[in-house]
């Protein structure tokens, strides 16, 4: 089932319109006016929904055992700040005092210059070159009411261009720069604006009646995992690598949502946590999937200002190095797989990968799987090494360690650093600091050891300070410590697994396969068509008693029973609208199979299967019309191997 | 399989050890300390919950045609405020000043007062009725330190006796003057407690940047439901009646939460809301369930101060007026035959109806489902019969209309008040507050116009006041306004329909199964079983080959293929531990099936079959074992009947 099958060119107001009438979704709150960034799933949506969460449930945690969990939203203040989300999950924005308007910095400058370079090229009387698909962009410069047809210097617009194509990389205090420096204002009231302000995008609560402990939803499913860690590896044996895996709703404070699905405060997550030996990232399965082939945007290309994507395999992806690993490549290829079989079009779908400055520090590589829709390419699935980084942070905080011991098949050698501590010494010297400072020493690294060995060698002493206490400089001699390098055999190499982690926004896939399978039918530009792989369809099976005669009924319950015994999705529609009528409404519903009940099949018992896309029909009995449904919709077989044995069929009442 | 096989009595507190062992579930954030009220599920204790989900949703949404919707947990305060949550939505709680402890006010004055009972009892030397299943109460008197076997007035005792009976049905106040009267101080300190204060359970938190939004986490998922009422009414082709539904997380900030799951701050809730002609509360489908037979709880027999059950069938409970309508007794059938599906033992299951103190003032009739447990009967499903309530006070609120209309079969004539107004004078006349006062005339009750039209008639004018306009009496007589009866012809019918509201705690009821399903081997106490119906189930199959022998391998993979192809979630266990070993850990996992790979299952594919309670085994081929369990598991087949084709097999291995 391709999409783009029609001659009439997308509209994303057609398909807009399409979602609402049949109640896709919708906003949520809409009889109190509304809250922005919030929405509710109608019974397709929902229904869709579901199927999508399914099929990620098989694809991937059945498939490759990953262990699943459930964890809560609520989350306290301490694991956040741990995290790093207290202080940097936030983005930049700036109040009009006057008007009490907020706005998010960069989209503000990104919209203001994007104006002004099109207010120029009206100027010049050059034809703007609109890129046809971004109507979003498009009606968000409409707002903006200073578009002036006025001539800029030819150095100034270059200068807008180069700010416009690093726009992402801006921290706050640039954005106040450039907003100072261009004179950007208020695009509605023309009123001066506050320098850009942090706004952390989590939103906060209150845990308990005594208002005292601070909490956060979740931005993110991915700490609960990360927490949970060593109960994991314990439930899974102690056998590395292994993957956990949650899907569950988070939450995040979006300064002004827009864009529909795309930009949400509340939206379902599907994260899975694979844990892998830093020193060893190679994947088991990587051999099945090296073949598949895919179109990159990495780095460089980026860097070097260009959009050209690197069509290759997988396998020669990691091979080259343009992908880091093994397993990183292989849940790529996963991901792939995934999208293609919940209706994304393989040729709106591209791997583009973090640049440098984009990446947290700690990642060793990031690619995002985008898809294309008329709101430009969106990210929708993120793929990262996020490296050691967060269960380190955990464990230096909580004391836990959060590590893997495994016995070495044979015992080593080893030399290293050792502090030696006359702990009896350390109370009457230090008091209530005692403990501190001999935590301090021995989280010292080897390097610093070795660097701490040499100073009290070679002096007799060693002094240090402690964030902690402040205003004492920490002086011990050899009556205290002492620090050596030591020769030892071990048994176990413990170490801390390195995290890939790839993680889907389940609305924005949903909201891209809704664009990717819209079309209309080149006959009728009303009769709109949402082709939705059976598998993830809301409904699968339409049926339609020809008429109300009463002669119908009887096969329309035995019918009913038999499609409700196997499970399979089903609606009847017995209006009385025309046949072509209730047709369309389920075209428009995705719901890829009709079954019509006529009086041949009080009869016979003979009914008529009839195809979404093509409508075409065929014509048999009901055990091998459900047993068609059934292979094409779960089994994957395709229309016309599923339909073989069915008798084709010209339609008696036709389809208009 | 039955429960309660064992002799061993059953034990929480091993139970608790093997929920954690296998991490079903443990607390959230422990490595941080952990938060009370707040649980992460494992992957056992994930799945089982997505299978009572999926269970849930074939057997209310997919059976009934339900209109599954997903709405957001953010919800700005109006829709609260509206709903009465703001204001009524709350527990009371008492302080104590000094050390800054926080107590649920009913939950004091039943644990003091249990425990100068107990302190009584022991004085008179009598033996405590200690209830020997309630172990929660037991270990929270323990906390209650002042325990002194001091012998208490007769009258006292009585007045006790009396105060504990009606515990649920005290005011903040009432429960303040009780706490004043007895003298109820703090129990770990004898400290002095502030008067009760109310605190209102719903989480609150601000949308958007301004933090002028106010929000909340939903306290149930009902609200998103109404609110969606007539997108759905649409949706369902103007039908009525009909349902809808709606599965996902709630949040309570529960004062001080205990007992595990049974009372925490976040949890998922399941909901069903059937919207219903308030004159035909007839089902459809009533006579389909009529003659199952349920345990009750009514009212008149709580009243008299009776725990005694009446047994009959639904039918005979509608019949005799004792459950209110169909609707309502069809599903009370239907909760019944659910909870029964998913494991919970039907002796240990009553329905317990609201009485009149309880019911909020516009239900017409409550009953809840109560699974019996260590923790004493917990109310697992609520069903109400709501009333028009909720949809009324939201299309007051709003002015948006939430009503049915219907084509009547033939126009009727109806009689009556009707009120004109001369709008052009009511500006000059009452200026701002003219929409006010029109609003207010215009939403009066035809009793309410009937005594207005008297009093115009009668005295040539109207007054009256309104609540938004304190400070005036308004006037107006013929020249602004006539009231007067009027015939008329009608055509169609409109009305706000009832609502029948279902509602699950799937937390409680997870924990109720595990009770329900959990006994120890009378032959080894040490050897725990949780006999989770085969459709639930975690895992399905556990793959065990005998020995770690490399000519099994081959064996392994082959059928480990032929499972996932079929769906059916398995795990394999080659680890070196004993068969009996595994076979243990994985009746502690509520695991059904035990496949055996041995040496002739190389000759000839040939595999054994365990089933877990009873440890019977049946030897066959590949094919007809995966059948037999698929047939087991997911058709309701027995296991006498789903294995009567294949060999009866005495172990060569042993289960010990």
């Amino acid at each position: 089932m391709s999409t783009n099958k029609s001659t009439i060119p997308f509209s994303r107001d057609t398909l807009e319109q399409v979602l609402k009438r049949r109640f896709f979704f919708a906003p949520s709150f809409e009889i109190y006016g509304g809250v922005s960034g919030l929405y509710d799933f109608g019974p397709p949506g929902c229904a869709l929904q579901a199927n999508v969460v399914d099929t990620w449930r098989k694809h991937f945690i059945l498939e490759e055992d990953m262990l699943e969990v459930d964890c809560t939203m609520l989350t306290p203040h301490e694991v956040f700040k741990t995290s790093g989300h207290v202080d940097k999950f936030a983005d930049w924005m700036c109040k009009d005092l006057k008007t009490g308007e907020i706005f998010r910095a960069d989209h503000l400058v990104e919209e203001v210059l994007e104006a002004r370079l099109k207010g120029d090229k009206a100027a010049r009387g050059e034809a703007t070159k609109e890129v046809e698909e971004d109507e979003d962009k498009k009606k968000r410069k409409k707002k903006v009411k200073e578009i002036k047809n006025i001539k800029l210097p030819d150095e100034e617009v270059a200068e807008y261009e180069n700010v416009l194509a690093q726009i992402d990389g801006f921290s706050g205090p640039q954005l106040g720069e450039l907003i100072k420096k261009y004179n950007i204002v208020n695009p509605g009231t023309g009123g001066p604006l506050e320098p850009p302000i942090e706004f952390n995008l989590m939103f906060d609560t209150a845990i308990g009646p005594s208002g005292q402990m601070k909490g956060y939803l979740r931005p993110e499913t991915a700490q609960g995992q990360f927490l949970n860690f060593s109960k994991l590896l314990d439930f899974n044996n102690e056998k590395m690598p292994f993957a956990s895996a949650s899907i569950g709703k988070s939450f995040r404070n979006e300064i002004s949502p827009r864009a529909g699905l795309l930009r949400v405060r509340e939206f379902l997550m599907a994260e899975i946590e694979h844990f892998v030996d830093p020193e060893d990232k190679s994947h088991p399965r990587f051999d099945e999937v090296k073949d598949v082939k895919l179109s990159f945007l990495p780095k460089d290309v980026q860097v070097a200002g260009s959009n050209k994507l690197v069509e290759t395999t997988i396998g020669e992806a990691v091979k080259s190095g343009m992908v880091d690993n093994e397993t990183l490549g292989y849940f790529i290829a996963r991901i792939y797989s995934f999208l293609i079989k919940i209706g994304v079009d393989s040729t709106r779908l591209r791997f583009r990968q973090h640049m440098a400055n984009e990446m947290a520090h700690y990642a060793a590589d990031c690619w995002d799987a985008e898809l294309q829709t008329s709101h430009g390419w969106i990210e929708c699935v993120g793929c990262a090494d996020r490296s050691a980084y967060d269960l380190s942070v955990h464990s230096a905080r909580t004391n836990e360690k959060l590590v893997v011991r495994q016995q070495l098949p044979e015992p080593v050698t080893v030399e290293k650093f050792e502090v030696e501590i006359q702990k009896k010494k350390f109370g009457p010297k230090f008091r209530k600091n005692a403990g501190t400072v001999e935590k301090w020493l021995l989280e010292r690294t080897q390097c610093e050891l070795e660097d701490l060995a040499k100073e009290l060698k070679d002096t007799g002493k060693i002094s240090f300070k402690i964030a902690s206490i402040p205003d004492e400089t920490i002086e011990l001699d050899t009556e205290f410590i002492n620090i050596e390098k030591v020769t030892k055999v071990e048994h176990v190499r413990e170490f801390t697994p390195n995290v890939i982690e790839p993680s889907f926004g389940i609305g924005r896939i949903i909201y891209s396969v809704f664009e990717h399978s819209f079309w209309s039918r080149p006959e009728d530009k009303d009769r709109s068509v949402l082709s939705l792989p059976p598998l993830v369809a809301p409904t699968k099976v339409l049926l339609v008693p020809l008429s109300s005669h009463n002669d119908l009924q009887p096969i329309v319950k035995k019918l009913s029973a038999k499609l409700r015994k196997e499970q399979i999705p089903f609606k009847v529609d017995d209006s009385s609208a025309s046949i072509g009528k209730r047709y369309a409404r389920n075209d428009e519903l995705g719901t890829p199979f009709g079954i019509t009940i006529d009086f041949d099949s009080v009869k016979d018992e003979s009914v008529t299967l009839r195809e979404r896309d093509s409508t075409k029909q065929v014509r048999g009995s009901f055990e091998d019309i459900v047993a068609a449904v059934r292979e094409i919709t779960y089994n994957g077989v395709s229309w016309s191997n599923g339909t073989a044995k069915l008798t084709p069929f010209d339609s008696q009442s036709g389809d208009a």
